[in-house]
């Protein structure tokens, strides 16, 4: 069996922001399919033995289950030395981008490109809605790379994996990153780092229709 | 001046969480009034020099500036030696559950009560979209308080804090509390520790027409 191993569905983001940290670390890990299309997190078995927030990702390791893609990151970056903090304010710093990134730019933007990506919800006064708070939480972390390679201390932490997480996925949400350069060149910057995949390359779609 | 300075304005629950840890824990701290209405935080001059987010609350203590308010109580559980974790797994369990409150507990509901108890938008698709995600989330939080007192280790934690915030207003938001029983005894506990005031007596309202 492998060291880590990783409850995972490829459409979701913050499956991949765990799925990439594994990478990039060079870790030994496995995934665990998780049907989340058909209902899987939301049954009561799930909620009862696995993650009683009825979310993916969950890794377990040594006997631990962790939940929550930023407290996933956090346990990788100590497990593994790579990714984290230098010193207490720094971080600071990083889970300041990690909340933010739950609270306004992962949040809407995740829902947004759920309802019009991959249900193809169409256009409804909430995609509108999602569409305005994404674009005013992309315009901050657009703002805050200009001049900066990453997001924190000048090289990648698990701040920037975990706001890169959505940005990744090709589906439509009505959204253009061109719009966001900064975000664009670091997106690149990010890709180019040893061992990077996108995100279906490292977890299946369980979608069959995907490809 | 005080030991903790608070930018704060009083119908933001992320100022409460923050304006509560300080009265809870007994520290001397004032507040710096935030014209959040009249677009205060939204002005270059605030994103410059304040919070680049955009957003209260935010703290300054010893030359640091602070914002995120889950970054604001890990911050102050450290120096005050209270409400904190007892160790790595344990401040692993309450990072979890502040990040599950930005993400989808307060994340939704304090949208909800923005639109429909501040800015009295009235029945919306998007106040249906937000109150069905909300109700969600109190119901895992409801669940996970069966049988519990406080949300981690069975005492006040950081965690109780965070995601308590929102629930101590009073402004309409189509939901009932009374509807979630846990909930409801949990926040009469937190409404008994010593130093509790409820909102609006910690922080004065910004809108002049609240009382």
């Amino acid at each position: 069996m492998a060291d880590y191993r990783l409850y995972a569905f490829g459409e979701s983001g913050n499956s991949y922001k765990a799925a990439l940290m594994l990478a990039l670390t060079g870790s030994d890990w496995e995934r665990v399919p998780v049907d989340y299309f058909n209902g899987q997190t939301r049954t009561a078995g799930f909620r009862e033995t696995v993650n009683e927030m009825g979310e993916a990702p969950v890794l377990l390791h040594k006997g631990r289950t962790l939940t929550q893609s930023g407290v996933i990151l956090d346990y990788l970056a100590a497990e593994t030395g790579q990714f984290g903090p230098r010193d207490e304010d720094e971080r600071r710093e990083i889970l300041r981008w990690i909340l933010f990134d739950n609270h306004k730019f992962t949040s809407y933007y995740a829902t947004l490109r759920f309802l019009v990506g991959l249900q193809k919800s169409g256009e409804s006064p909430v995609t509108a809605f999602l569409r305005g708070r994404a674009a005013g939480a992309f315009a901050i972390v657009d703002k805050h790379l200009a001049g900066r390679d990453f997001m924190v201390g000048g090289r990648p932490t698990i701040a920037d994996i975990s706001l890169a997480g959505y940005i990744f996925f090709d589906e439509e949400t009505g959204m253009a990153l061109a719009d966001y350069p900064h975000i664009l060149a670091w997106r690149a910057r990010i890709a180019a780092l040893p061992g990077w995949k996108p995100p279906y390359d490292l977890v299946p779609p369980a979608l069959p229709a995907r490809h």
